[in-house]
């Protein structure tokens, strides 16, 4: 696979880019402070997903501002926009910067990251595996709050992301789950995502 | 008042500066989108007040970090910390950014903010003033998000900030509160904080 993709152009609305670059902005400073504090490269591998899926929407954002702006007037009412997507990229490096630093191995002193074991819940990557229950089961209906005290924030399906699911989404094999809660939920997530615990219930 | 002020040195752990400059980067995300897409400049204040607030952390974290660097092991430990703190900072930088496209009256395409009128919740900036009932009470007693579907997110009290307080923490007079939620909720609550309304309940 190219490093460098050629990105097809496909004409979206200007507020649809801006709103899923904030809502994966967003995204990626939590999973970046938790890849950091934790020293997981498996969210750190995520932030960059979200790096080069936010490079692509801005480069899309521009595009379509430019064919948006007939007149001074347009042009004038767009600036703003396009002002909010460069520091929305410039956001983006920042959270690539701290991925960067989980993946190079350096690391937080441990004296440091403990406290955020004690204050902060966990954020984990989850890839839902061939064999796992989970598949084609709506979100809504697995009650993951109630029974283990996990809450879902993001898929990731191939390049696409869906920041805060719908109860309706499905799940699918081969999504990347970002789950938050306590340990113990998130293992016992884990295992079923994994297909290594075959029951949800109790 | 003079614009650079002398920030006094007092050591407090590497741990909670960090942690604090974490839940400020967040806070000021989530603000400078609000300032930006509802064209809110009293937000807009706040979060160049938290970017000040976060460049007094990072210069007192660097300065925590050369004492604390005793020999080349310390000083690897610390490199990480550093470079979070670097990232936060920039991140802060964009958020800031953002900031002054809303004071200078730049602001964002009527059609792009529409969408996130209807989409997203209202963030608020709501000051006590010397005549309201809130003054002295704790929040926790308060029952904002039942009663009018009102989180308080922050408090800023002179240039401390409080994220996510306590249920415990009192509010005090002059007290600059961010709140999220339903337009209706907030107009009540703004009622209720500057003393325009004397019952919380029905």
């Amino acid at each position: 696979m190219p490093e460098f993709e050629k990105i097809e152009y496909r004409p979206k609305p200007v507020r649809e880019l801006l709103l899923e670059m904030k809502n994966l902005s967003e995204l990626m400073i939590d999973l970046a402070y938790s890849a950091a504090l934790f020293n997981d490269k498996d969210l750190a591998e995520e932030v960059l997903e979200l790096e080069r899926r936010i490079d692509t929407l801005a480069y899309l954002l521009d595009m379509t501002i430019m064919i948006a702006a007939r007149d001074a007037e347009d042009a004038e009412a767009l600036a703003g926009v396009a002002k909010v997507a460069g520091a929305t990229d410039k956001i983006s490096d920042a959270a690539g910067d701290i991925a960067m630093i989980v993946k190079q191995g350096i690391g937080i002193h441990p004296i440091v990251a403990e406290i955020f074991e004690r204050v902060e819940e966990h954020i984990a990557r989850v890839r839902i595996e061939e064999k796992s229950i989970l598949i084609g089961k709506k979100i809504g209906r697995l009650n993951l709050a109630a029974r283990m005290g996990v809450n879902l924030i993001a898929i990731r399906r191939g390049k696409e992301w869906i920041v805060k699911p719908e109860d309706e989404e499905k799940l699918m094999r081969e999504d990347i789950l970002i789950v938050r809660g306590a340990p113990a939920g998130i293992n016992l997530f884990k295992e079923l995502a994994e297909g290594r615990r075959r029951r949800i219930g109790g």
